[in-house]
């Protein structure tokens, strides 16, 4: 997953520096790749519940490590760039939204784990219902995930405002796919083992959608300057 | 909820202007009395639920938005001082700290906030079992709120390793409770649609208790200089 870098429309302040310029581009690459890494392994993860690959999803767990590590390697940069450079404005605006988006990004991985586990109890426990419902959420999140990543490499905030949006209805669809899960537990009581193992992956679906729509306020707050928390 | 402020024993570079330490010692100020808010609201979500106290609940909804707003305030203070004072080292690093710990206490308020809405919802539903396994985890996740509020008052980071290890007895508990859940909805499938809000309000107290590590970390990381994520 390849990303537009460099400042484009996002008015930087103008740095003696050419160092420090690289420096703000750098962490900002950093950051979507780090970005492209969680989305393949949402992907992968999704991929590994509906295809009941148990191998595939403990490889996601195993991957997991490394996002870790991306996290913590962003976060200090970001700092020992705000301690060497003393940035302002929209400088310093952009290294604070790059530390709390890497954060989120974090958790999207940590969401994409626990999905893998779930996968791997599919496997063993045999499938029940609701798969239409993963593979739907699933679709929707990811594309929220990679709208934010792209509005933010390209400091769109019109983007990031319509991309926060579809939030609404992944909640929606969420609550409906829980109705559903809950019905069919009632109908069929043998298979409430099972079926919540498939509600645990709708609950993190719907986190990561929450995460994707952090990242969103981020990029408004970076480009407008105002906070729409 | 008081906590000592000041800076005790953080060696925090001396500075040439008096006014910077104030501003350093408000952020810390205000950071606890967010978090002395966001403890009252956990503390009557969950009497909200054990006491079936729909009027509670809806009161605890109402007060979300004050934390968000505090978060907001705060977080725009941080970056405010940053850009004005450059601090470095240990200095910077209390305000990333802080910068980091009004968003996991945002997010337990967030989680509060659920809780409340389940608790209507079981006022309407009419109450299932499960309320001691709340009781019983609400209480273990209260106390870690608490602690790391305090291990971040005194700058204490081996009281915040030893609250970060509470987190792995709260996930076990978690696990039985959930267990036990299940087995009963499998007993009793009339039951299934109350047991899930209450399966709800556990999985948001589990999430408190990542949360509160969180912060734990964050105290290690500002007092040790070291990452231990």
């Amino acid at each position: 997953m390849s990303r537009k870098t460099g400042m484009g429309n996002l008015k930087l302040d103008k740095h003696i520096s050419r160092q420090f310029n690289e420096d703000l581009e750098d962490i900002k690459t950093a950051m979507l790749a780090m970005g492209g890494l969680v989305e393949k392994q949402l992907e992968e993860a999704i991929y590994s519940v509906i295809e009941a690959d148990s191998k595939l999803a403990e490889h996601i767990i195993a991957t997991e490590t490394k996002i870790d590590e991306m996290e913590k390697d962003i976060d200090e940069t970001c700092i020992t760039l705000i301690a060497r450079r003393q940035p302002a404005a929209t400088d310093l605006r952009l290294v604070m939204a790059v530390s709390k988006t890497i954060r989120d990004l974090e958790r999207i991985g940590d969401e994409a784990q626990k999905i893998a586990k779930m996968a791997i109890k599919l496997t063993e426990d045999g499938h029940p219902r609701g798969y239409e419902e993963v593979r739907h959420i699933g679709s929707c999140v990811r594309k929220m995930l990679r709208d934010c990543l792209d509005a933010f490499s390209r400091f769109d905030a019109e983007s990031a405002i319509s991309t926060m949006l579809q939030d609404e209805q992944v909640d929606k669809d969420y609550r409906t796919a829980i109705r559903e899960t809950i019905t069919f537990m009632m109908e069929d009581p043998r298979s409430i083992s099972r079926s919540m193992n498939v509600l645990w992956v709708l609950k993190s679906l719907e986190r990561v959608g929450d995460h994707a729509k952090n990242i969103c306020e981020q990029v408004v707050y970076l480009v407008q300057g105002r906070d729409i928390r």
